[in-house]
């Protein structure tokens, strides 16, 4: 394994286990900031592979490989939250900086340890209930109404993990594997929001606007930054308890906390709830990539090295997020030239990655005055890349 | 000299000859682009080098070497004008696609060509004249007035190979090298001007707003985009003349019009000659990576390949850009974590060089509504990282 090269000066490696998008996105802050990138990768061909230099491969479940490629590295982060907690442990005890530690880690890997954390701090919830078997499920169902969202505490991502139940039988096959559940009341929200922090070792903190998330299929397919006609004490207090839990938790590095927004009855003040933490640069912050003057990109790479934290203003009065999936299209390059082409405004952001049906391959960010012009451009472009639309 | 990786769905390698500074912000958007970079680099430290995982170790001047890294390409071009003419032959013999085409660089390669081209254009000069003998040197100074600037026309930059000479005596010395210089009357400008043009082989061209430059010891130390208090006509006039320029010379890729403004005489309009021309990204152009839509280095990445040119409007009402020249700090990190400190909007572009005094090793970019604190914090900025401030 060759070292990562350091830029001269003092400059730091800054070590990421998993070489996804998110690690990807990382390198364009990096190369500004001088900061060197070394990407532990699942394969010589992973997103982020393509575009940093040092890019050994390795599994994040080996303990061997990943302390050899800690051992580079002035502190170690992460593309996604799958790192089992004894390579983690293994990493503290080798004196590596890691960032997000474990311990705050914990909350965003196990929703069951979330929910109860979370409760204890006072922050807004669904109710929610650990259970064990179809008896209890039913219990909780018959308390909160049916159906039922019920969650696997580990290993969820983009809507997997997570089922909308009507009677406790069709559990039956989650139960059978063992283990506990979490059960969630089905909250009667009026959309969800994405609340983006940024902490640093030494607790210096930032939070973005308050984005709106869509989702199709489970899958987010749109973010609105900011959220559009959002309440501002429910964003005040979304924010606040974002902080307050990034100090709790002590949590550092980019973190997101999804939420749902529910509406008041009879007019009055909308309440939120929280559905689930991220403990990494998130989905929902890709629009500010284009549209913040820090994004959470460069953001996550000033938190894990305790620098000083960027400005999270936003630059123009509306940034449309747009996911783009995996579609029709194997050669996607033709296709991204006609887009080019249609948009100049377009900020396209492609991920290296193979085209596979509903795999997220890249997005597109679009900012200006007009929200609905801005979703449909967004949308277009989407759109036109997956090839639902042709023209 | 293992192969560039490609993302996959078609996206193209583009070549670039030379691992300075421009190279390396390539990286950013061609990241974001899903384009591969590889760079034939002067060392395996060198700027580019650091970020891009394809980067090969070459010299510009061995046509074996340029030819091989170039087998690996879809397009190439250059971070600096440097490549010899037989070099640039060769790769179009081998039917490589070079931007800038050899038939233009040559124009940004020897100055008395330039001259030559745009004075048939009717493009504004100063008068000129090539020059072989003391004698003629002395003939061009009677007639335009001493102080005489006299150039080499080949191998300048940043004020090198320009000299300001008062008597044809002074030049002895160069005449004495052989071969011929270039005279040019010393013109009494009011300030110095950049107009930034990108153009695709296929014809688009687009052009951003004129920027001032501001020179100290011959180096660009500050830029402002746009001009401040700019005559319309001028900057009309200046942009369409370098577009012309662009499709008479058949440039392609992001290119640079150096201009002096001139003042009119009692309150009358100014005028504008051309300088010089560069044809790769340029130093007057680094405000755009956060001031503009579309930066000069994704606009450059899109232009040589042909891909539809992006939106070159600005983002801010100002932005100005800070050079960062080498100083006082080696270990320029604890003194980059304080300024990041100060000014949390600050954007830092380091360039992962060595600290040499007078080097250019960076530039930091801010934008907004007012000017002038503008200017203090990007001069603030480069000053500290210099180490000619110390707070």
């Amino acid at each position: 394994m060759t070292s990562p090269q350091r830029a001269p000066g003092g400059f730091p490696v800054v070590g990421i286990i998993g070489g996804g998008q998110l690690a990807r996105m990382c390198q364009p802050p990096a190369v500004n900031l001088a900061l060197t990138l070394s990407v532990l990768s699942e394969s010589a061909d992973a997103a982020a592979a393509l575009v940093v230099p040092s890019a050994p491969v390795g599994s994040h479940l080996d303990v061997e490989q990943v302390l050899a490629f800690a051992g580079d590295c002035d502190v170690v982060t992460f593309d996604h939250e799958h790192v089992p907690a004894e390579v983690l442990r293994a990493l503290v005890d080798a004196g590596v900086p890691v960032h997000p530690k474990p311990e705050a880690l914990r909350f965003a890997q196990d929703k069951l340890a979330m929910r109860e954390r979370l409760t204890e701090l006072g922050v807004p919830c669904p109710a929610w209930a650990k259970v064990h078997d179809e008896a209890e499920l039913a219990g909780f169902g018959d308390r909160h109404g049916w159906p039922v969202v019920l969650k696997t505490p580990r290993g969820g991502y983009d809507g997997k993990g997570v089922r909308l139940i009507d009677t406790a039988q069709e559990a039956a096959d989650w139960f059978a594997r063992g283990g506990e559940l979490l059960a969630e009341e089905r909250v009667p929200f009026s959309r969800e929001l994405a609340v983006l922090v940024a902490r640093s070792p030494s607790g210096q903190a930032a939070v973005w606007p308050i984005a709106q998330t869509v989702q199709t299929d489970n899958i987010c397919t749109e973010v609105l930054a900011p959220a559009p006609e959002l309440d501002p004490e429910l964003a005040a207090r979304a924010s606040q308890d974002a902080l307050r839990l990034a100090g709790e938790l002590d949590i550092t590095g980019v973190f997101a906390v999804e939420i749902f927004e529910i509406p008041g009855a009879d007019g009055t003040a909308p309440s939120y709830v929280v559905n689930e933490l991220a403990m990494r640069p998130h989905n929902s912050g890709h629009w500010t990539m284009d549209g913040s003057v820090t994004s959470q990109f460069e953001q996550h790479l000033r938190a894990v090295l305790d620098l000083p934290l960027g400005d999270v203003s936003p630059r123009a009065p509306w940034t449309v997020m747009g996911n783009v999936l995996g579609g029709d299209y194997d050669e996607l390059y033709p296709t991204y030239k006609h887009l080019l082409a249609r948009d100049p405004g377009l900020k396209v952001h492609l991920y290296g990655k193979g085209v596979r049906p509903g795999r997220k391959i890249g997005h597109v960010n679009v900012y200006g005055d007009d929200l609905d012009a801005l979703r449909e451009r967004a949308r277009h472009a989407a759109d036109y890349l997956e090839g639902t639309v042709t023209e």
